[in-house]
């Protein structure tokens, strides 16, 4: 079978959970090697970066093959707001950053990957 | 004019009433010839498919043609949630069961399915 | 670079400002020349086209080649139920309307266009 290609996009930082549960099930059934997957974050939800019971997951799922990348000018933004934020350079080494999140998330899908707003 | 195909997902429980007024305006607009509808709920949105007054309505959509998918993952989590939920043997026999949703809505995309949240 | 293509799907009021800002986001990264931009609004969003902030960040984006497009049927429910809403003849002339909101965002896409539900 031809190999499954998908993005989820995550804006809202309440979906992350239902996003990472998603993946899990996902890798479950199609099989890490069944299927492509890439996670986008913009916005707040670009936080959970810094969250370590959810890195610990990301993490696991990284190291079978999905990948994370976070929005630049959304990291910036959280810092600039005067929230807790995490800088680009504290990021975990798994973590892949964009420029802006919104571009990366249209050449995906012009790449062939499916959309998925969890 | 070509046929139109599209996906409509639902994971959260208080999409249904936008997702079936869509539906409901696509038909109308489109025709039912001129359409195909899939419908697919994971998460606790599958609760829906025990609610009677919304059988009611996507019964009369599946009678056009309008397909509703529910995720065997989901129904099984409400249920071992101790939630009320729906045993997959009590589904209404217009709803069809896919092992994973989050599959099959990768898998519709890539058959030329347009994806939508509502 | 071929160029790149997308839609905005706007169902949620409270969304707005999310979506412009992504677009402006994206036509800083991806320039004016480099995507073209449609941002489609139906439900309960659609009274968004008649708040002056917004408008007026609108307008200048609709300068940029960002095109915005109202759901018929969604300004007429807006306006049956009594709330404000818009009538068509009063919409800003840079905003276009289509008879469903729902069939646009589906031919949109088979037109080749990304989904992003900001």
């Amino acid at each position: 079978m031809e190999r499954l290609k998908v993005l989820f996009h995550i804006n809202e930082p309440e979906r992350w959970d239902t996003a990472l549960g998603n993946i899990i099930n996902l890798l479950k059934d199609a099989g890490e090697e069944g299927v492509d997957v890439v996670v986008l974050a913009n916005g707040p939800s670009v936080n959970a970066y810094g969250n370590n019971n959810k890195l610990t997951v990301m993490k696991e799922l990284s190291e079978r093959g999905v990948r994370f990348l976070a929005c630049r000018n959304s990291l910036r933004k959280m810092c600039s707001s005067g929230d807790s934020c995490i800088n680009e350079e504290n990021l975990s080494s798994f973590i892949e950053t964009v420029p802006a999140g919104i571009t990366a998330i249209i050449k995906i899908q012009s790449d062939g990957y499916a959309y998925v707003k969890p």
